[in-house]
């Protein structure tokens, strides 16, 4: 691991006392091994997963190769039944409103299919809307004769509410869809507010919570969404290849998913079949229980540590990194002004981003490049190419932010020279 | 372990030579922790993993706790484009024509909406059909206005050649979709004489090979399919959540995906994207990468292995069992006449199937029941509410024949007495 260079300790001392409080980050750091081995900051792509959670799949993977697949499976099924409940606890749902997916892509795909957009009614689409989410509405417009406007922003690039309630105000059937922290910027959405016009107005408001859950506070009844979706491996600290939905119960109920799976239906007779009321009806049968009964693992920790106790860490972390990063000379921070949230992105003059994240990952500094094709109507819209993404968790100590800042720092020098 | 009664060793004699040859089952035996745990006979739901497929999710796994799952997945790149490579191998196609996903059904799903099946066109599906994909083509079949057509039957239960050419040769638009070998009894579909069919009349031919990948030996080009489509979990021995289709390469440049995802898309500018041409454009970009390293080295085993080996040991041991099952007084084969495959599905009388698959398990011998809800064109067609299926694969030595076959005369001697 590259040590500190001296001359930037003044930096270091800066940054230091002004992290924490309700998070133990030395506890953290005890739980996740990967925290010693790198100075990760990529929790927006994937985050480092404690040793709990990757002990509960690799456990469950041991078992099934013992018994059988099918075997181990009945043995943990209560297990997974309780993976439900604590996803509800943290969302502020009920159980039976829950989803499991393989990935929070596929969530949102067959929840929008089951919505049918038809000819004439009308998507109206935050402009932080993830890259492929943004290509099924584009295809739905084209193949459906849908309308899809793209949300109003404000001077913060968040959605106009004023404007959006102009648009919602004509009455037409609306579906209403937003992110609610991007995957290219530090902005986050004013998602109750915009959720109290989705109810004034009688849209259907579908949340991208991927950047969010397990990173602010969420409250589905507070937000007022009929949907939300997100991944587990992002903030949530849960394995690859798990998702989660929460569709609001009378919402379930009348959305039929166009591809019933027997794991929500049960086949009747020839041409007659029942499909489950609750959210179930969106899943698929077959899963990796493994990955699931990780994912059960990490929701609960997440509520353990306390949401709101994360959320101020993560977000204060976000604004001390900025504020870190932005006396850089040669570093200009790309987030909206008044970003929020533990996403930092920036750009380093005269080093294309791919390239200041390579020379910052040789010195064990893990962030990542977003490029434009992540998000046409939000970077490309900034005629960004692409940022610099660094995103903390609680697993981030001192010398980890101080790692990220003097490297930044150091590549910034090396750009100045080009 | 249940001990093998001394009455019974007369009919475990009349199995031991005849199980065999050009598999190594105690090497396979060796290489299976659980093949020494129980009689698994669940090969057709989730067969048993080798120590190296576990061994490649669990060691992929550290390595995402130790760098991230980001970060992890840059290290395997490689291995991972080799599964496609692996999965191409095994089925006779080339690599881009393979596309990954983590459930068959969701490859299905999938595949069939982007052939957005139009009004006025028609759907022949076998009886044979899985209930997942079956409620799919009838919910398009009530939606899209699409005929839905069942492929009349041989009286093996198998689709009628003669009749499907009568059917086909009116040129309609058709899919044809067929199950090689239905969850629900041992039958196996004429696959390339179905092929030759759909190749003479222009039907779009869909394969659901999710119990014959493996199992039997599979040749696309052979068989002649547009797409086929299986799981990873059942005779493949791959860890479960991974699934994969081929897509025959001009079919796949054909098919828009309904839902481009970043995975195989690429979002150039505001309304502006390309699609890979090549299977890649069906997957979704997030998976358990950790599972797809266990499905590569499952591909790679099966194939050195030898197909048409496996094929034949699994053919003749199904065949076996049915024949010592049949002579067992109070059990019914329930598979149709002239079944060749390792799944083997029978009746106890006087014994509902789930009661005789409990009563099975507590000698440790592990089967399943197979309920009409699973396949209502089959089992409801026949009248059967449900089955019993055994299911072996190469790890399944004499002893644990012995004891499927002990148990089943035990239980049935049980459910006479009722």
């Amino acid at each position: 691991m590259t040590s500190v260079p001296a001359a930037d300790a003044a930096q270091k001392e800066a940054v230091l006392p002004r992290i924490g409080s309700a998070i133990d980050v030395a506890l953290e750091r005890e739980r996740t091994l990967g925290a010693h081995a790198s100075h990760h900051f990529n929790a927006a792509g994937a985050a480092l997963p404690t040793a709990a959670v990757v002990s509960a799949v690799v456990d469950h993977l041991r078992l099934e190769e013992q018994m059988g697949g099918y075997e181990a499976a009945a043995q943990v099924k209560d297990d997974i039944e309780a993976v439900y409940g604590s996803a509800a606890r943290l969302l502020g749902s009920d159980a039976d409103e829950i989803a499991l997916f393989d990935s929070a892509s596929t969530g949102l795909r067959v929840l929008l299919d089951a919505l049918r957009p038809a000819a004439g009614s009308r998507i109206i689409a935050s402009r932080s809307t993830y890259v492929s989410h943004a290509l099924h509405l584009m295809t739905v417009r084209d193949e459906h004769d849908v309308e899809l406007v793209l949300a109003p922003t404000d001077a913060h690039r968040r959605v106009d509410l004023d404007a959006l309630d102009a648009l919602l105000a004509d009455g037409r059937p609306t579906i209403l869809t937003i992110a609610h922290v991007p995957t290219s910027s530090g902005l986050v959405e004013p998602v109750a507010e915009i959720g109290h016009l989705a109810r004034r107005y009688g849209a259907v408001y579908l949340l991208d919570a991927t950047q969010s859950v397990g990173h602010l506070g969420i409250d589905v009844a507070e937000i007022g969404c009929h949907v939300l979706v997100t991944t587990g491996r992002k903030f949530l600290r849960a394995p690859r290849g798990t998702a989660l939905a929460y569709v609001e119960r009378r919402t379930a109920a009348a959305l039929a998913p166009t591809a019933p799976d027997v794991r929500g239906s049960q086949w009747l007779a020839e041409g007659e079949w029942d499909v489950a009321t609750s959210a179930r009806r969106f899943e698929t049968w077959e899963s990796s229980v493994a990955g699931r009964l990780g994912l059960g693992v990490a929701l609960e920790e997440a509520s353990r540590r306390g949401i709101a106790e994360t959320a101020g860490w993560l977000t204060s972390t976000g604004g001390l990194l900025r504020e870190s990063l932005r006396e850089i000379p040669g570093v200009v921070i790309a987030d909206p002004a008044d970003s929020r949230s533990a996403i930092v992105t920036f750009l380093v003059e005269g080093l294309p981003s791919a390239h200041a994240a390579a020379l910052l990952a040789e010195r064990q500094v893990r962030v990542v490049s977003v490029p434009a094709t992540h998000g046409q109507w939000d970077l490309g819209d900034r005629a960004i190419a692409s940022v610099v993404r660094a995103s903390p968790h609680v697993y981030n100590d001192e010398s980890d932010l101080a790692a990220l800042i003097d490297g930044v720092a150091h590549i910034a020098r090396e750009g100045a020279r080009r």
